[in-house]
């Protein structure tokens, strides 16, 4: 994309002023659905500016000292790298905290612990994706403790909350992929009426998190999109999630779910065609592992192998991307892929689809560093518009001229 | 507690400056009864004087670049993040070095790595706790080593060590203890003829260093308190430590061993209570390790276990705490602490007790990173008052404000 | 070593300016002999403006923000300390990408993970030196994927790597232990005519890396230097860079091999005395580590310590010191060495030699940071001597000065 000029950044304050985004100070970012509208056009807006000074080799460094702590309760490359990035543009240094499961037994060490890592830290990212009903609440406990840690006068300052993947959303994915659907289609506005389809995708793993498919059909339903959720019977969504979709599509959009990938596909103007677990399975397999069942984790995992395998059908293929709105929509997925005949046998996607969107793929994945650095200075200062516009006018080099 | 403000950080500039402090200048912080009472009060003021600065979001950063080298061979959560926050808020760089135990089998070779992970680092943090007779002594050769390695020209500058935890000694955990204490009492001066009890407490795990327990006998008895220091038969300490609590108390305050728990809290104005390893057998477990008699490591710890569950009525229980003085002794801990009915069936404090102290202990534990920092900055400036009066006239942010 | 002043900093950077060191610029380091003689020479003297600048106590911090990635596919203490050192003397963070072996089975995902996790990142650095064949492609796999990314639009800068040694070359090894030469021996002209044995040594360990002995060799004939490769029949470097070495020694010096260790310690200057493994043995290892033979690698092992302890007269004792150019060669080796009685019964030196020259061997290892920092500085500038003269007006605090 085209290098933003000093000009279209000082034009970006200017709109973001108009979302009047203090509401989002010291506040956590845990569900898109929790966000006004203004304030996810403020994060959008956000991470523009902060990729628009940056290319303009202005430093957006607003913290001398200070931690952004990270918890991975999952592996992670992509997610991990982009948090690093955006404390490290911002000025803070990751510390990450790795700790056993045992520590987090009960909400009496959660406390506790999230006391005793906070005391000079500004931002908490969090991963904590695979076991459902615990990610998300886990957060908030942290968050609670915090918030008290500060009231009681044990934090000097109160640390705000990013989810960085949890068991209901994946804010930073769904929001990166947001961004770049907007740049991809002329800006919010170009979203309207525009048809994407989120369904499931055939892969030989099992249990990949819900939280991708969840994220979309709940952010991107308030655009005006027509949304569209396709997956085999039996891998159905949390249903919550699935009201949220709805009551966002009363503003405009639509939301259904159907059975068929090639419906879906009709017409498609975006595809993120993408495996993932059943919800009621995965609420089993955490009963499973509560009760350290290793005897019927197995057979679960073998009887969801077997479930998957009867959809192999369920592949992004080049026939169906024909389908699609002039056979050109917009493939889209958070990576990394399970490509046929490349990372796997047979997978979601065709290799020759894959790698005809692979440049637009990977700037998907480039907004996400943005993405989460906006988060953070929207949560961490009441007056965004006039930081950012101080920061032009500091014009600090982030790599030096002579 | 309240924010200090920046006359109160200039009086304490004044005050720093009388301690004469430059004797610290590069010196290590191994133990605190090598440290003269000014050298002990000038890291108390500079700790307060870091968070002055930093309440009044006035940077504190002293170094562009530079390493914090931190060796932890043990694990650790509050003390690797008060070391990490410590380095972050002076500007240093915290790069872990994550040794395998054989590499350091003799002494050619911690001289070696010593060295070669130096040629940049400003200071050294290590924890080393677990085997008797080994922890300091590993310290003082890694210190040796850079001293050397600075004289011979191989170091441009040399590094300091910091303490973080070692057989014999704990100073960062029973500074940031007593300057708790300085607060909690309104000052030093408070702090004479008060009653701290100092005591075992039972615990279902096994093998707890002693350097908590003798690194408070061998400080608080330095500042005209009466020390008690109370445990079992058979859970002694470091006869050494005790000779220097004894040497300590003869200015003032008093030092005596009890084996009676009730005893030791009766008109107490602070309880310590905390469990720990007998002396003996951590010598004895040290050989065992050395010769890797697995089978006598087991043997000792079931002996161990067996023994701590003699004395499962070593709890502070709210009947104990009623025998303090006005029954409101201050509750103190190291964190975790092991609460019965909430982490164990049984173990060192009474739920309800550790509940009503919560504020204080998390506040306890906050002091940590300030004296981390202020043990940094005394180690590496021969003029600590001009520097940190510098500071102020800086007046850097540390968040940035438009 | 004394001191350098700033007018020998500056004088310096006008020599520097003499060797037109533009040509680094986003060029990656992989192999010291696709440089030229103007560019290992920028790469010393940047080295040596960059320590003359930190010992005059003026930070060389060119980055406000940015990642410095490192891949380390095999155990490193030096490097990794080292590149940490570099970075963060340049004001870039170390982010540690630590990879399952899986992950970069197939193109197609190095690809990939090299563009997510380079979004902020302006330098990689890889250690990938086991595998004959593999490490150095694997770079170039990287840099490639990298170059691509940028070129698309999906990288804002496009990092520029570090060979942090390969199956090939050890490129910042042998750059440092070139450098300590040049400061042994009064410059780089010091070195013409100066014999140097590069030997192998015995070690009771098995399957250390070529990159060593290959780096030296195909670096130091480019001084004018008589370079011997002593090493018992049987444990032959790669032919290519043997092929290099004669190349370059046509310039003036001269490389020849012997299977004679007292034969090319006669009349030496310079001794480095370390084991490697054979390449046509490394090559076998490559190819059963590819099929997972477990029963075929521990026959393999079997077999080259077997190998080894046949020549375990090939070490660097007093006696064989005497045979070089006044009984005084210097001592050379990249570190940790198998000493004597030290750190094994039998290695590839006697203690008392290595005691002798451990000064200049811990000051060889010091060249490496600045070695490091030097080869990104002249990647990520196109006019480093413009860089290096604003620094040094610039004249920023490393340490602050009240």
């Amino acid at each position: 994309m085209a290098k933003t000029t000093i000009r279209e950044v000082e034009d970006l304050i200017s709109r973001l002023a108009g979302f009047n985004p203090d509401t989002m100070y010291l506040t956590d970012f845990l569900l898109t659905w929790e966000k006004s509208d203004s304030e996810i056009q403020s994060v959008f807006t956000v991470a523009d500016i902060l990729r628009g000074l940056r290319e303009n080799n202005i430093s957006p460094r607003v913290f001398d000292s200070g931690l952004g702590i990270s918890i991975f309760r999952d592996n992670s490359t992509r997610t991990r790298f982009s948090f690093a990035s955006a404390c490290n543009l911002l000025g803070l240094e990751v510390q990450d905290f790795d700790e056993g499961k045992s520590q987090v037994a009960h909400g009496e060490t959660v406390r506790e612990t999230a006391n005793m890592i906070s005391f000079m830290a500004d931002i908490i990212g969090i991963r904590d994706d695979m076991f459902i009903g615990k990610g998300n609440t886990y957060m908030r406990h942290v968050s609670n403790a915090v918030r008290e840690g500060h009231a009681d006068g044990v934090l000097e300052q109160r640390p705000t909350l990013v989810n960085l993947q949890c068991d209901i959303d994946h804010p930073t994915q769904s929001m990166a992929d947001a961004l770049h659907l907007i740049h991809e289609f002329g800006g919010i506005e170009g979203l309207k009426g525009k048809k994407i389809a989120m369904t499931w995708a055939y892969s030989p793993s099992y249990g990949k998190p819900l939280s991708v498919p969840q994220g979309i059909i709940g952010l991107l339903t308030r655009f005006g999109m027509d949304v569209v959720l396709a997956h085999p019977k039996g891998y159905e969504v949390m249903s919550d999630v699935e009201a949220v979709a709805q009551k966002n599509a009363r503003d405009g959009g639509s939301f259904r779910r159907t059975n068929d990938m090639d419906e879906a596909f009709e017409g498609a103007h975006i595809v993120y065609p993408k495996s993932w677990a059943p919800y009621a399975a995965m609420e089993k397999r955490t009963v499973l592992y509560e009760q350290n069942d290793q005897a019927g984790i197995a057979a679960l995992e073998k009887e969801l192998l077997q479930q998957n395998a009867n959809h192999k059908d369920w592949e992004c293929t080049e026939e169906r991307m024909k389908k699609t709105a002039d056979g050109k929509a917009l493939y889209m997925h958070c990576l990394p892929a399970d490509i046929t005949g490349v990372s796997c046998a047979q997978g979601e996607v065709a290799a020759s689809v894959f790698d005809r969107y692979r440049v637009p793929l990977y700037k998907e994945a480039g907004f996400k560093p943005y993405v989460i650095a906006a988060m953070m200075l929207l949560s961490r200062f009441n007056d965004t518009p006039a930081v950012l516009k101080s920061l032009v006018a500091r014009d600090s080099r982030r790599v030096f001229i002579p």
